[in-house]
Protein backbone atom coordinates (compact mmCIF):
# COMPACT_ATOMS: atom_id res chain seq x y z
CA UNK A 1 0.00 0.00 0.00
CA UNK A 2 1.25 3.30 -0.62
CA UNK A 3 0.23 6.12 1.29
CA UNK A 4 1.65 9.10 -0.47
CA UNK A 5 -0.65 11.69 -1.45
CA UNK A 6 -0.10 15.64 -1.52
CA UNK A 7 -2.81 18.77 -0.98
CA UNK A 8 -3.01 21.39 -3.27
CA UNK A 9 -2.58 24.81 -1.38
CA UNK A 10 -6.26 26.77 -2.13
CA UNK A 11 -6.41 30.46 -0.74
CA UNK A 12 -10.30 30.60 -0.92
CA UNK A 13 -10.21 29.14 -4.83
CA UNK A 14 -7.17 31.15 -5.60
CA UNK A 15 -3.85 29.13 -5.86
CA UNK A 16 -0.75 29.41 -4.20
CA UNK A 17 2.84 29.26 -5.62
CA UNK A 18 6.03 27.98 -4.80
CA UNK A 19 9.54 29.91 -5.70
CA UNK A 20 9.88 28.24 -9.06
CA UNK A 21 6.51 29.88 -10.27
CA UNK A 22 4.60 26.22 -10.18
CA UNK A 23 1.47 25.57 -8.11
CA UNK A 24 2.47 24.53 -4.19
CA UNK A 25 1.30 21.60 -2.68
CA UNK A 26 1.20 20.45 1.23
CA UNK A 27 0.42 17.12 2.73
CA UNK A 28 -3.48 16.17 4.12
CA UNK A 29 -2.17 17.74 7.50
CA UNK A 30 -2.51 20.36 6.26
CA UNK A 31 -6.12 20.34 5.37
CA UNK A 32 -8.83 20.73 8.18
CA UNK A 33 -9.91 17.86 10.32
CA UNK A 34 -13.26 18.20 8.88
CA UNK A 35 -12.47 18.98 5.40
CA UNK A 36 -14.21 17.37 2.61
CA UNK A 37 -11.49 16.06 0.28
CA UNK A 38 -11.63 15.97 -3.77
CA UNK A 39 -8.76 13.41 -5.29
CA UNK A 40 -7.99 15.33 -8.58
CA UNK A 41 -5.86 11.91 -9.51
CA UNK A 42 -2.50 10.47 -9.59
CA UNK A 43 0.50 12.97 -10.40
CA UNK A 44 4.59 11.25 -10.33
CA UNK A 45 2.76 8.66 -7.71
CA UNK A 46 1.54 10.57 -5.64
CA UNK A 47 -2.65 10.35 -4.88
CA UNK A 48 -3.20 14.70 -4.98
CA UNK A 49 -5.87 16.13 -3.21
CA UNK A 50 -7.58 19.29 -2.88
CA UNK A 51 -10.02 20.57 0.25
CA UNK A 52 -13.55 22.08 -0.29
CA UNK A 53 -13.57 25.39 1.28
CA UNK A 54 -15.27 25.89 4.88
CA UNK A 55 -19.00 26.71 5.01
CA UNK A 56 -19.28 30.84 4.64
CA UNK A 57 -16.63 31.04 1.85
CA UNK A 58 -17.66 33.76 -0.58
CA UNK A 59 -15.04 34.23 -2.73
CA UNK A 60 -15.34 35.15 -6.26
CA UNK A 61 -15.97 32.89 -8.63
CA UNK A 62 -15.34 34.32 -12.10
CA UNK A 63 -12.47 35.10 -13.28
CA UNK A 64 -10.90 37.98 -11.97
CA UNK A 65 -7.58 40.12 -13.08
CA UNK A 66 -5.22 38.46 -10.66
CA UNK A 67 -6.33 35.52 -11.80
CA UNK A 68 -5.99 36.54 -15.61
CA UNK A 69 -2.60 37.49 -14.30
CA UNK A 70 -1.73 33.69 -13.16
CA UNK A 71 -3.41 32.27 -16.06
CA UNK A 72 -0.32 34.14 -18.11
CA UNK A 73 2.39 32.90 -16.07
CA UNK A 74 1.45 29.35 -15.18
CA UNK A 75 2.66 26.44 -17.09
CA UNK A 76 0.01 24.52 -19.28
CA UNK A 77 -0.39 21.28 -17.14
CA UNK A 78 -0.34 23.71 -13.82
CA UNK A 79 -3.23 25.54 -15.33
CA UNK A 80 -4.90 22.79 -16.22
CA UNK A 81 -4.64 21.10 -12.90
CA UNK A 82 -5.62 23.98 -11.18
CA UNK A 83 -8.40 24.71 -13.57
CA UNK A 84 -10.25 21.52 -12.71
CA UNK A 85 -9.71 21.84 -8.95
CA UNK A 86 -11.33 25.00 -8.56
CA UNK A 87 -14.19 23.89 -10.88
CA UNK A 88 -14.90 20.74 -8.73
CA UNK A 89 -14.02 22.50 -5.06
CA UNK A 90 -16.22 25.22 -5.92
CA UNK A 91 -19.10 23.21 -7.21
CA UNK A 92 -18.94 21.52 -3.67
CA UNK A 93 -18.82 24.44 -1.98
CA UNK A 94 -22.20 25.94 -3.67
CA UNK A 95 -23.89 22.37 -3.15
CA UNK A 96 -23.98 21.40 0.23
CA UNK A 97 -27.51 21.33 -0.02
CA UNK A 98 -29.59 18.85 -1.95
CA UNK A 99 -32.04 20.51 -4.77
CA UNK A 100 -34.61 18.02 -4.39
CA UNK A 101 -35.36 18.18 -0.28
CA UNK A 102 -33.54 21.02 1.10
CA UNK A 103 -31.50 18.11 3.13
CA UNK A 104 -27.82 18.33 4.37
CA UNK A 105 -25.17 16.67 0.77
CA UNK A 106 -22.52 15.12 1.77
CA UNK A 107 -19.07 14.23 -0.30
CA UNK A 108 -19.05 10.34 -2.05
CA UNK A 109 -17.38 8.74 -4.54
CA UNK A 110 -13.82 10.61 -3.90
CA UNK A 111 -15.35 14.09 -4.75
CA UNK A 112 -17.24 13.29 -7.95
CA UNK A 113 -20.46 13.32 -6.48
CA UNK A 114 -22.79 14.50 -3.41
CA UNK A 115 -25.24 12.40 -1.77
CA UNK A 116 -28.54 14.14 -0.01
CA UNK A 117 -27.95 12.83 3.67
CA UNK A 118 -32.12 12.70 3.65
CA UNK A 119 -32.96 11.36 0.45
CA UNK A 120 -30.58 10.01 -0.90
CA UNK A 121 -30.59 11.92 -4.13
CA UNK A 122 -27.15 11.61 -5.83
CA UNK A 123 -25.55 15.13 -7.39
CA UNK A 124 -22.89 15.13 -9.85
CA UNK A 125 -20.62 18.41 -11.11
CA UNK A 126 -22.29 20.44 -13.40
CA UNK A 127 -20.71 21.65 -16.46
CA UNK A 128 -22.88 24.41 -18.58
CA UNK A 129 -22.20 24.33 -23.06
CA UNK A 130 -21.67 27.82 -24.00
CA UNK A 131 -21.21 28.42 -27.65
CA UNK A 132 -18.61 30.99 -28.75
CA UNK A 133 -18.80 32.15 -32.44
CA UNK A 134 -17.11 33.83 -35.28
CA UNK A 135 -19.66 35.51 -37.81
CA UNK A 136 -18.48 36.52 -41.33
CA UNK A 137 -19.77 38.56 -44.07
CA UNK A 138 -18.24 38.88 -46.59
CA UNK A 139 -14.60 38.86 -45.47
CA UNK A 140 -15.25 40.83 -42.52
CA UNK A 141 -15.64 39.12 -38.75
CA UNK A 142 -18.22 40.34 -36.03
CA UNK A 143 -17.03 40.98 -32.37
CA UNK A 144 -18.97 42.57 -29.68
CA UNK A 145 -17.80 44.57 -27.06
CA UNK A 146 -19.88 43.61 -23.27
CA UNK A 147 -21.23 45.47 -20.89
CA UNK A 148 -18.00 46.81 -18.44
CA UNK A 149 -15.67 45.44 -20.75
CA UNK A 150 -12.52 48.07 -21.23
CA UNK A 151 -13.63 50.12 -24.32
CA UNK A 152 -10.99 48.78 -27.03
CA UNK A 153 -11.48 45.18 -25.76
CA UNK A 154 -13.50 43.31 -28.35
CA UNK A 155 -14.68 39.12 -28.65
CA UNK A 156 -16.24 36.32 -30.16
CA UNK A 157 -20.30 36.54 -28.94
CA UNK A 158 -21.25 33.81 -26.93
CA UNK A 159 -23.59 32.38 -24.70
CA UNK A 160 -24.84 29.21 -23.14
CA UNK A 161 -26.36 26.60 -24.81
CA UNK A 162 -30.35 26.70 -23.43
CA UNK A 163 -32.59 23.19 -22.50
CA UNK A 164 -33.97 21.63 -26.31
CA UNK A 165 -31.16 23.25 -28.19
CA UNK A 166 -28.29 21.53 -30.39
CA UNK A 167 -24.89 23.31 -30.81
CA UNK A 168 -25.70 25.16 -34.25
CA UNK A 169 -28.96 26.25 -32.93
CA UNK A 170 -27.99 27.84 -29.97
CA UNK A 171 -25.13 29.43 -32.14
CA UNK A 172 -27.82 31.14 -34.50
CA UNK A 173 -30.30 32.31 -32.00
CA UNK A 174 -27.48 33.44 -29.39
CA UNK A 175 -25.75 36.14 -32.80
CA UNK A 176 -29.99 36.88 -33.62
CA UNK A 177 -30.74 37.92 -29.87
CA UNK A 178 -27.43 39.76 -29.76
CA UNK A 179 -26.77 41.14 -33.04
CA UNK A 180 -30.03 40.71 -35.29
CA UNK A 181 -27.37 39.24 -37.90
CA UNK A 182 -28.75 35.92 -39.08
CA UNK A 183 -26.13 33.30 -39.05
CA UNK A 184 -26.26 30.17 -41.23
CA UNK A 185 -23.66 27.28 -42.35
CA UNK A 186 -22.76 26.74 -38.57
CA UNK A 187 -19.86 24.19 -37.95
CA UNK A 188 -17.58 23.74 -34.83
CA UNK A 189 -13.82 24.66 -35.10
CA UNK A 190 -12.52 23.36 -31.30
CA UNK A 191 -13.73 23.45 -27.28
CA UNK A 192 -12.10 24.44 -23.97
CA UNK A 193 -13.15 23.71 -20.88
CA UNK A 194 -13.29 26.75 -18.72
CA UNK A 195 -13.43 26.68 -15.04
CA UNK A 196 -14.62 29.89 -14.08
CA UNK A 197 -16.89 28.15 -12.79
CA UNK A 198 -17.66 25.63 -14.87
CA UNK A 199 -18.21 26.36 -18.32
CA UNK A 200 -17.44 24.44 -21.66
CA UNK A 201 -17.05 26.80 -24.52
CA UNK A 202 -17.26 25.67 -27.34
CA UNK A 203 -15.56 27.35 -30.38
CA UNK A 204 -18.26 27.51 -34.37
CA UNK A 205 -17.69 29.30 -37.19
CA UNK A 206 -20.63 30.81 -39.29
CA UNK A 207 -21.94 32.95 -42.19
CA UNK A 208 -24.39 35.90 -42.34
CA UNK A 209 -26.69 36.41 -44.35
CA UNK A 210 -26.96 39.93 -43.49
CA UNK A 211 -24.43 42.64 -42.21
CA UNK A 212 -26.69 45.81 -40.67
CA UNK A 213 -26.23 45.28 -36.60
CA UNK A 214 -29.13 45.74 -34.40
CA UNK A 215 -27.23 45.80 -30.80
CA UNK A 216 -28.89 44.04 -28.11
CA UNK A 217 -28.19 47.04 -25.50
CA UNK A 218 -28.79 44.46 -22.46
CA UNK A 219 -26.08 42.31 -23.32
CA UNK A 220 -23.58 44.13 -25.40
CA UNK A 221 -22.12 47.15 -25.16
CA UNK A 222 -21.17 47.19 -29.00
CA UNK A 223 -20.85 45.23 -31.92
CA UNK A 224 -18.88 45.79 -35.20
CA UNK A 225 -17.56 44.07 -38.05
CA UNK A 226 -13.84 44.11 -38.36
CA UNK A 227 -11.59 43.44 -41.92
CA UNK A 228 -9.13 40.75 -41.61
CA UNK A 229 -6.27 43.77 -42.02
CA UNK A 230 -7.55 44.74 -38.78
CA UNK A 231 -7.91 41.67 -37.04
CA UNK A 232 -4.65 40.70 -37.46
CA UNK A 233 -3.12 44.00 -36.72
CA UNK A 234 -5.16 44.07 -33.17
CA UNK A 235 -3.72 40.22 -32.28
CA UNK A 236 -0.40 41.77 -33.20
CA UNK A 237 -0.41 44.39 -30.56
CA UNK A 238 0.37 46.94 -33.55
CA UNK A 239 -0.24 50.88 -32.27
CA UNK A 240 -3.04 51.80 -35.04
CA UNK A 241 -5.00 48.64 -34.49
CA UNK A 242 -8.56 49.09 -33.56
CA UNK A 243 -9.42 47.23 -30.69
CA UNK A 244 -7.85 44.89 -28.07
CA UNK A 245 -8.11 41.15 -28.82
CA UNK A 246 -8.67 38.06 -25.97
CA UNK A 247 -5.54 36.99 -23.91
CA UNK A 248 -3.97 33.98 -25.49
CA UNK A 249 -5.49 31.63 -22.48
CA UNK A 250 -9.12 32.39 -24.07
CA UNK A 251 -10.42 30.34 -26.55
CA UNK A 252 -11.09 33.05 -28.57
CA UNK A 253 -7.60 33.92 -28.79
CA UNK A 254 -7.31 30.51 -30.64
CA UNK A 255 -10.62 30.97 -32.55
CA UNK A 256 -9.37 34.56 -34.00
CA UNK A 257 -5.60 32.72 -35.16
CA UNK A 258 -7.93 29.81 -36.54
CA UNK A 259 -9.44 32.94 -38.87
CA UNK A 260 -6.65 34.48 -39.79
CA UNK A 261 -4.79 31.42 -41.14
CA UNK A 262 -7.95 30.22 -42.82
CA UNK A 263 -7.94 33.58 -44.74
CA UNK A 264 -4.28 33.73 -44.94
CA UNK B 1 -52.79 43.44 -24.80
CA UNK B 2 -53.19 39.91 -26.43
CA UNK B 3 -54.38 37.34 -23.27
CA UNK B 4 -54.61 34.30 -26.12
CA UNK B 5 -52.72 31.67 -24.15
CA UNK B 6 -52.45 28.30 -24.05
CA UNK B 7 -51.37 25.29 -22.10
CA UNK B 8 -49.82 22.07 -23.18
CA UNK B 9 -51.19 18.78 -21.42
CA UNK B 10 -49.15 16.62 -19.80
CA UNK B 11 -49.68 13.69 -17.58
CA UNK B 12 -46.38 14.15 -15.03
CA UNK B 13 -44.19 14.30 -17.70
CA UNK B 14 -45.58 12.30 -20.38
CA UNK B 15 -47.37 14.45 -23.36
CA UNK B 16 -50.86 13.62 -24.08
CA UNK B 17 -52.67 13.38 -27.56
CA UNK B 18 -55.23 14.68 -29.28
CA UNK B 19 -57.42 12.94 -32.03
CA UNK B 20 -55.04 14.15 -34.98
CA UNK B 21 -52.14 12.03 -33.23
CA UNK B 22 -50.61 15.68 -32.18
CA UNK B 23 -49.70 17.19 -28.96
CA UNK B 24 -52.88 18.02 -26.84
CA UNK B 25 -53.21 21.72 -25.71
CA UNK B 26 -55.46 23.24 -22.82
CA UNK B 27 -56.10 26.51 -21.13
CA UNK B 28 -54.64 28.33 -18.48
CA UNK B 29 -57.78 27.23 -16.53
CA UNK B 30 -56.42 23.58 -16.60
CA UNK B 31 -53.76 24.49 -14.53
CA UNK B 32 -53.67 23.63 -10.88
CA UNK B 33 -54.25 27.23 -8.62
CA UNK B 34 -50.41 27.23 -7.29
CA UNK B 35 -49.14 25.66 -9.84
CA UNK B 36 -45.54 27.09 -11.48
CA UNK B 37 -46.00 28.03 -15.05
CA UNK B 38 -43.09 28.00 -17.43
CA UNK B 39 -43.75 30.01 -20.61
CA UNK B 40 -42.83 28.06 -23.59
CA UNK B 41 -42.83 30.57 -26.35
CA UNK B 42 -45.11 31.91 -28.67
CA UNK B 43 -46.67 30.04 -31.28
CA UNK B 44 -49.16 30.90 -33.49
CA UNK B 45 -49.95 34.67 -31.79
CA UNK B 46 -50.35 32.33 -28.48
CA UNK B 47 -48.36 32.44 -25.32
CA UNK B 48 -47.45 28.64 -24.77
CA UNK B 49 -47.25 27.31 -21.19
CA UNK B 50 -46.14 24.04 -19.36
CA UNK B 51 -47.23 23.82 -16.08
CA UNK B 52 -44.37 22.19 -13.31
CA UNK B 53 -45.56 18.80 -11.55
CA UNK B 54 -47.13 19.12 -8.45
CA UNK B 55 -44.87 18.25 -5.51
CA UNK B 56 -44.10 14.35 -4.78
CA UNK B 57 -44.58 13.79 -8.75
CA UNK B 58 -41.86 10.83 -8.89
CA UNK B 59 -42.50 10.44 -12.55
CA UNK B 60 -39.08 8.72 -14.52
CA UNK B 61 -37.31 11.08 -15.59
CA UNK B 62 -35.01 8.84 -18.41
CA UNK B 63 -36.57 8.01 -21.86
CA UNK B 64 -39.03 4.28 -21.47
CA UNK B 65 -40.19 2.36 -23.92
CA UNK B 66 -43.86 4.19 -24.03
CA UNK B 67 -41.88 7.16 -24.43
CA UNK B 68 -39.82 5.86 -27.41
CA UNK B 69 -43.55 4.96 -29.21
CA UNK B 70 -44.42 8.41 -28.81
CA UNK B 71 -40.96 9.61 -30.49
CA UNK B 72 -41.59 7.18 -33.52
CA UNK B 73 -45.09 9.38 -34.13
CA UNK B 74 -44.40 12.71 -33.14
CA UNK B 75 -43.78 15.13 -35.76
CA UNK B 76 -40.57 16.67 -35.65
CA UNK B 77 -41.90 20.03 -34.29
CA UNK B 78 -44.40 19.03 -31.44
CA UNK B 79 -41.50 16.33 -30.73
CA UNK B 80 -38.84 19.59 -29.93
CA UNK B 81 -41.60 21.10 -28.37
CA UNK B 82 -42.03 18.42 -26.06
CA UNK B 83 -38.62 17.59 -25.30
CA UNK B 84 -37.59 21.48 -24.44
CA UNK B 85 -41.40 21.78 -21.99
CA UNK B 86 -40.50 18.15 -20.43
CA UNK B 87 -36.99 19.20 -19.78
CA UNK B 88 -37.56 22.37 -18.22
CA UNK B 89 -40.79 21.36 -15.86
CA UNK B 90 -38.70 18.39 -14.49
CA UNK B 91 -35.52 20.62 -13.88
CA UNK B 92 -37.99 22.80 -11.53
CA UNK B 93 -39.68 19.82 -10.39
CA UNK B 94 -36.23 18.63 -8.97
CA UNK B 95 -35.07 22.12 -7.65
CA UNK B 96 -37.67 23.21 -5.00
CA UNK B 97 -34.59 23.83 -2.76
CA UNK B 98 -31.83 26.18 -2.87
CA UNK B 99 -28.20 23.64 -3.43
CA UNK B 100 -26.16 26.48 -1.65
CA UNK B 101 -28.27 27.21 1.73
CA UNK B 102 -31.30 24.49 1.63
CA UNK B 103 -33.99 27.25 1.73
CA UNK B 104 -36.98 26.83 -0.81
CA UNK B 105 -37.09 28.40 -4.46
CA UNK B 106 -39.45 30.11 -6.35
CA UNK B 107 -39.72 29.90 -9.99
CA UNK B 108 -38.50 33.56 -11.64
CA UNK B 109 -38.11 34.70 -15.02
CA UNK B 110 -40.86 32.81 -16.86
CA UNK B 111 -39.88 29.79 -15.64
CA UNK B 112 -35.82 30.01 -17.17
CA UNK B 113 -34.75 30.61 -13.45
CA UNK B 114 -35.33 29.51 -9.92
CA UNK B 115 -34.31 32.48 -6.78
CA UNK B 116 -34.01 30.94 -3.57
CA UNK B 117 -36.36 32.65 -1.07
CA UNK B 118 -34.28 32.85 1.26
CA UNK B 119 -30.23 33.77 0.47
CA UNK B 120 -31.75 34.81 -3.09
CA UNK B 121 -29.11 32.38 -5.22
CA UNK B 122 -30.12 32.30 -8.80
CA UNK B 123 -30.13 29.14 -10.26
CA UNK B 124 -30.85 28.28 -13.69
CA UNK B 125 -31.66 25.29 -16.15
CA UNK B 126 -29.21 22.48 -15.87
CA UNK B 127 -27.64 21.16 -19.70
CA UNK B 128 -25.23 18.21 -19.55
CA UNK B 129 -22.72 17.89 -22.37
CA UNK B 130 -22.21 14.43 -23.38
CA UNK B 131 -20.15 13.02 -26.04
CA UNK B 132 -21.02 10.12 -28.41
CA UNK B 133 -18.75 8.81 -30.81
CA UNK B 134 -18.18 6.52 -33.84
CA UNK B 135 -14.49 4.86 -33.21
CA UNK B 136 -13.01 3.36 -36.67
CA UNK B 137 -9.78 0.89 -37.02
CA UNK B 138 -8.90 -0.13 -40.20
CA UNK B 139 -12.77 0.80 -41.84
CA UNK B 140 -14.67 -1.31 -38.97
CA UNK B 141 -16.36 0.12 -36.72
CA UNK B 142 -16.32 0.31 -32.56
CA UNK B 143 -20.06 -0.57 -31.52
CA UNK B 144 -21.02 -1.15 -27.32
CA UNK B 145 -23.60 -2.99 -25.52
CA UNK B 146 -24.80 -1.22 -22.10
CA UNK B 147 -25.41 -2.86 -18.84
CA UNK B 148 -29.21 -3.99 -19.22
CA UNK B 149 -29.57 -3.61 -23.34
CA UNK B 150 -31.65 -6.30 -25.30
CA UNK B 151 -28.85 -8.92 -26.51
CA UNK B 152 -28.75 -7.77 -29.96
CA UNK B 153 -28.53 -3.78 -29.43
CA UNK B 154 -25.49 -1.75 -30.09
CA UNK B 155 -24.37 1.73 -30.41
CA UNK B 156 -21.74 4.30 -30.35
CA UNK B 157 -20.34 4.40 -27.47
CA UNK B 158 -21.26 7.36 -24.98
CA UNK B 159 -20.45 9.61 -21.60
CA UNK B 160 -20.32 12.67 -19.68
CA UNK B 161 -17.90 15.66 -20.48
CA UNK B 162 -16.19 15.81 -17.26
CA UNK B 163 -14.97 19.39 -15.24
CA UNK B 164 -11.89 20.39 -17.15
CA UNK B 165 -12.15 18.49 -19.91
CA UNK B 166 -12.22 19.50 -23.39
CA UNK B 167 -14.98 17.85 -25.77
CA UNK B 168 -11.98 16.06 -27.85
CA UNK B 169 -10.51 15.13 -24.53
CA UNK B 170 -13.62 13.42 -22.99
CA UNK B 171 -13.85 11.72 -26.30
CA UNK B 172 -10.39 10.01 -25.59
CA UNK B 173 -11.19 9.52 -21.88
CA UNK B 174 -14.34 7.84 -22.35
CA UNK B 175 -13.45 5.22 -25.42
CA UNK B 176 -10.41 4.34 -23.11
CA UNK B 177 -12.10 3.81 -20.02
CA UNK B 178 -14.85 2.00 -21.49
CA UNK B 179 -12.93 -0.68 -24.08
CA UNK B 180 -9.35 0.29 -23.72
CA UNK B 181 -8.80 2.01 -27.64
CA UNK B 182 -6.94 4.44 -27.75
CA UNK B 183 -8.52 7.16 -29.81
CA UNK B 184 -7.10 9.55 -32.05
CA UNK B 185 -7.71 12.70 -34.61
CA UNK B 186 -11.26 13.13 -32.99
CA UNK B 187 -13.47 15.46 -35.18
CA UNK B 188 -17.13 16.57 -34.65
CA UNK B 189 -20.16 15.92 -36.43
CA UNK B 190 -23.03 16.63 -35.01
CA UNK B 191 -25.54 17.77 -31.87
CA UNK B 192 -28.75 16.86 -30.31
CA UNK B 193 -30.48 17.96 -27.28
CA UNK B 194 -31.71 14.99 -25.40
CA UNK B 195 -34.18 16.15 -22.73
CA UNK B 196 -34.13 12.80 -20.85
CA UNK B 197 -33.74 14.34 -18.90
CA UNK B 198 -31.20 17.28 -20.02
CA UNK B 199 -28.46 16.11 -22.17
CA UNK B 200 -26.35 18.02 -24.90
CA UNK B 201 -25.24 14.88 -26.89
CA UNK B 202 -22.52 15.79 -28.93
CA UNK B 203 -21.60 13.11 -32.12
CA UNK B 204 -17.65 12.60 -32.64
CA UNK B 205 -15.43 10.86 -34.71
CA UNK B 206 -12.16 9.10 -34.16
CA UNK B 207 -9.78 6.86 -35.10
CA UNK B 208 -8.53 3.86 -33.43
CA UNK B 209 -4.54 3.30 -32.59
CA UNK B 210 -5.26 -0.55 -31.40
CA UNK B 211 -8.32 -2.97 -31.74
CA UNK B 212 -7.58 -4.94 -28.72
CA UNK B 213 -10.50 -4.37 -26.56
CA UNK B 214 -10.68 -4.72 -22.80
CA UNK B 215 -13.93 -4.28 -21.62
CA UNK B 216 -14.73 -2.24 -18.62
CA UNK B 217 -17.79 -4.90 -17.62
CA UNK B 218 -19.12 -2.02 -14.97
CA UNK B 219 -20.32 0.25 -18.31
CA UNK B 220 -20.68 -2.25 -20.72
CA UNK B 221 -21.85 -5.90 -21.40
CA UNK B 222 -20.19 -5.70 -24.88
CA UNK B 223 -18.09 -4.06 -27.00
CA UNK B 224 -17.34 -5.45 -31.01
CA UNK B 225 -16.14 -4.02 -34.16
CA UNK B 226 -18.68 -4.36 -37.54
CA UNK B 227 -17.69 -3.72 -41.00
CA UNK B 228 -19.74 -1.23 -42.79
CA UNK B 229 -21.48 -4.20 -44.86
CA UNK B 230 -22.51 -5.29 -41.41
CA UNK B 231 -23.33 -1.77 -40.11
CA UNK B 232 -25.15 -1.10 -43.99
CA UNK B 233 -27.24 -4.29 -43.30
CA UNK B 234 -28.06 -4.00 -39.43
CA UNK B 235 -29.67 0.14 -40.52
CA UNK B 236 -31.20 -2.05 -43.03
CA UNK B 237 -32.91 -3.90 -41.05
CA UNK B 238 -31.64 -7.36 -43.02
CA UNK B 239 -33.08 -10.57 -41.29
CA UNK B 240 -29.18 -11.87 -41.47
CA UNK B 241 -27.90 -8.45 -39.76
CA UNK B 242 -25.79 -9.04 -36.64
CA UNK B 243 -27.25 -6.37 -34.44
CA UNK B 244 -29.81 -3.70 -34.01
CA UNK B 245 -29.04 -0.50 -34.38
CA UNK B 246 -30.54 2.83 -32.67
CA UNK B 247 -33.68 4.23 -33.77
CA UNK B 248 -33.76 7.24 -36.40
CA UNK B 249 -35.17 9.31 -33.29
CA UNK B 250 -31.05 8.53 -31.88
CA UNK B 251 -28.56 10.42 -33.11
CA UNK B 252 -26.11 7.52 -33.06
CA UNK B 253 -28.84 6.60 -35.96
CA UNK B 254 -27.86 9.96 -37.29
CA UNK B 255 -24.02 9.20 -36.91
CA UNK B 256 -23.84 5.57 -38.62
CA UNK B 257 -25.84 6.93 -41.48
CA UNK B 258 -23.30 9.25 -41.64
CA UNK B 259 -20.05 6.73 -41.26
CA UNK B 260 -21.92 4.88 -44.21
CA UNK B 261 -22.08 7.60 -46.51
CA UNK B 262 -18.61 8.54 -46.01
CA UNK B 263 -17.33 5.26 -46.78
CA UNK B 264 -20.32 4.84 -49.51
Amino acid sequence: MNWKARLLKLSGLMPEMDDAGSLAWGTLADAAEDAELVFLGLDEGKACFAAVPPEGDSSPRMANPQLWSLMATLRADDLALYGGARSIVDWHARHRFCAACGGATKIAKGGWQRTCTSCSTEHFPRTDPVTIMLVEHEGRLLLGRGLGWPERAYSALAGFVEPGESIEEAVAREVLEESGIVAKEVGYIASQPWPFPSQLMMGCYAIAENDEITLDTTELADARWFTRDEVAASMNGDADAPMNTPPKQAIAHHLLNWWLEKHA
